[in-house]
């Protein structure tokens, strides 16, 4: 008997159907004699839905109240699987982030999750019930309910997984599992059968939507190996887990591009210590996340600092600049939105030299300029034209020869 | 200054406009000095709506399972509202039953409320902030989401105004009082100014959907007037009270017509002691409300027992009746659907003789044949063909003036 934690995505219970289907393979695990623990998500576009609701109603809603509302949407999804595993004669409760006792902090819309008490889970797990819980969702000392922000249901399920110490955790959607590169980009993408956490947090930033970065940074904490599959099919997935446990690594495991991020250059700006400190600090404070930063180009003593962010905090970073620019003496800024990022990951790329090299040549045989460059140590990122991105994803994975990864 | 609670039906707040039209009500009521409690329903058709999802699923749902469904469609409008009135700049928060702690039995889908504690309610009261809390719904001693049943938002509604000894009690719909009959059958009905705990639980037992049976006991118990009027406009309402309070009491205040109820005639029983209570007996544990009843036509020791029921429990009275045949030796029985009950009602008729006769005499000369007949203190009713029931209204309606009430 083992304790499995399972999370269906919102596409994954989109409709009654889709539902029926889950509480199927749910239903398949527990004959087998498992625990299981299934988090889900809200339905489909349910959350659009409320969203829109609330814009008809407001433009700056209190975070509270959109807790409120957005909390219904996991409530709905959990009561109906738990009615269609009972109507196949199985034993289900469904729980809310508050029932659970997911206690988060205050800070609603975006809450990190500081402690899980099981006694209610373990209790029904006892009575060889079926445990839906809600995901994204959790409670603060204040018996408000609290919403973990993008990513909230694939958190809840590592979290939950975490505390009950689960013998498997399965994240269920409607992508296969992770591939070298967006299928709807690249033909030949193949999916991987391993991938070690940190590339999948690369890859989860870089926007493949399989997994959460805060999810994975959580299952890496906890050393929690995790299974990425589709809910539409029984197709093999992937599994997420430690570095360690990796052979033959793979030089570059995958290739992915961002269209989500602007440019915006500086120009001009005096060459004192500090000034470039005061820049990014007050975008901090503004709440915008900066990603790429080069700081070229001196003449006159004045640099221009380049930079991207994206494009959601386009304006919160204008703002910040206007304010700034009298201080800083900033001459001048411009915004470039016609960009896209192209970034390579991989854990081998550590021990291999070269490889960067081989990204920038493969990317200049075929006229594709790059415009700004960083590295990690697992990911090398190039920002060019947004029109040449999807061309620059395949001549990489072809590069790399992604297509025979695990084959 | 004084401490308001108001509700608000599903029609009141069936879409952003309303809801925005109601958050301006709340708004004035407070801006004039006074503390504010406002119940809400669920959003016009989202209870039909959320049913009908469950209805794709399973035609047999877990009543706990229900509830959890149930109480998002309050949890929906409690956080819309608060954000509309936070848009006019007013402080305001909201609260699930929940969170409210209305605490209740275990009795999901119809549960009763047994206690509430107010302390959370009365600090964010004293926190200046108008507090907007989720009818139909409750808490019972495990932490599971229990609702109220039918007119359950009434309930609550009631059961807070008592708990915080409040100043006024205001029930808005989309009707704009209690009238004598309802101006859909008959056009010249009058809006009552006052009525009767007594008058309207007998009205709203027949029907008259402004205010839940319920909630008009709970009120009646606690003494607490209510004010019945309509979200649409600003026209007075109608006032419901204790009986004492009233002056020049009305023989009779309305007339009402139920087409839903259907009369089952068992024919020829043995007259022996305690058949008629096994009847009951059995039909009541079967959950059947039986409404009207008359034993007749003594014949060969054979009697005959008609009585009318609900027709939402005719499959379950018809299952009683072939499980007790052989036992009550009942020969055979018979389901006539085409009946309609004919009430009028008047804390008045207690102390004036002659209306029934009135009655009966109004119906015969307009060819209504009278079928059965029961009477209580203050209401005489009459089952009568289902065809002629407006038009017994109507008859009635002239027949005791009441197009001059309150005139």
């Amino acid at each position: 008997m083992s304790l499995i934690v399972q999370k269906y995505g919102g596409s994954s219970v989109a409709n009654p159907e889709l539902i029926d289907n889950v509480a199927k393979r749910v239903i398949e695990g527990y004959k087998k004699g498992n625990q299981m623990i299934v988090v889900v998500s809200a339905m489909g576009d349910t959350t659009d839905k409320l969203i829109d609701l609330m814009g008809q109603i407001t433009d700056d809603p209190d975070p509270r109240e959109v807790d409120m509302l957005l909390t219904t949407g996991e409530q709905v999804s959990i009561a109906l699987l738990t009615m269609a595993i009972h109507s196949y004669g199985y034993p289900a409760i469904s729980l809310t982030g508050s029932q659970m006792k997911i206690k988060t902090n205050e800070k609603h819309n975006q809450a990190i999750i500081t402690d899980i008490d099981t006694s209610r889970l373990l209790k029904e797990l006892a009575q060889n019930k079926i445990v839906i819980v809600a995901g994204f969702q959790g409670v603060n000392d204040n018996h408000d309910f609290t919403t973990l922000g993008r990513g909230g249901s694939d958190t809840t399920t590592v979290a939950v997984a975490a505390a009950v110490e689960a013998d498997r955790c399965e994240i269920y959607s409607d992508v296969d599992g992770v591939y070298t590169a967006d299928p709807r980009i690249v033909k030949n993408a193949s999916k991987l059968d391993y991938i070690s956490y940190e590339e999948m947090l690369e890859l989860a930033n870089l926007g493949a939507n399989v997994l959460h970065p805060r999810a994975v940074e959580l299952a890496n904490h906890y050393g929690l190996k995790l299974y990425i599959a589709s809910s539409f099919n029984n197709k093999l997935g992937t599994i997420v887990r430690g570095d360690d446990k990796m052979e033959g690594k793979q030089n570059v495991v995958g290739v992915a591009s961002d269209i989500n991020e602007i440019k915006i250059t500086v120009e001009r700006i005096p060459d004192q210590p500090g000034v470039a400190g005061k820049l990014f600090n007050s975008l901090a404070d503004a709440g915008v996340n900066v990603d790429m930063i080069i700081q070229n180009l001196q003449r006159d003593n004045l640099n221009d600092i380049t930079f991207t962010i994206n494009n959601d905090h386009e304006k919160r970073a204008v703002n910040v600049l206007e304010k700034i620019k009298p201080e800083l003496k900033i001459n001048n800024y411009n915004i470039d939105r016609d960009v896209a990022k192209i970034s390579i990951v991989g854990a081998g790329m550590q021990s291999t030299p070269g490889i960067a090299a081989r990204m920038f040549s493969a990317l200049g045989r075929d006229q594709i300029n790059i415009q700004m460059i960083t590295t990690s140590e697992i990911k090398i990122s190039c920002l060019i034209k947004k029109d040449l991105a999807d061309k620059a994803v395949n001549v990489l994975h072809e590069e790399f020869s992604l297509d025979r990864v695990n084959k």
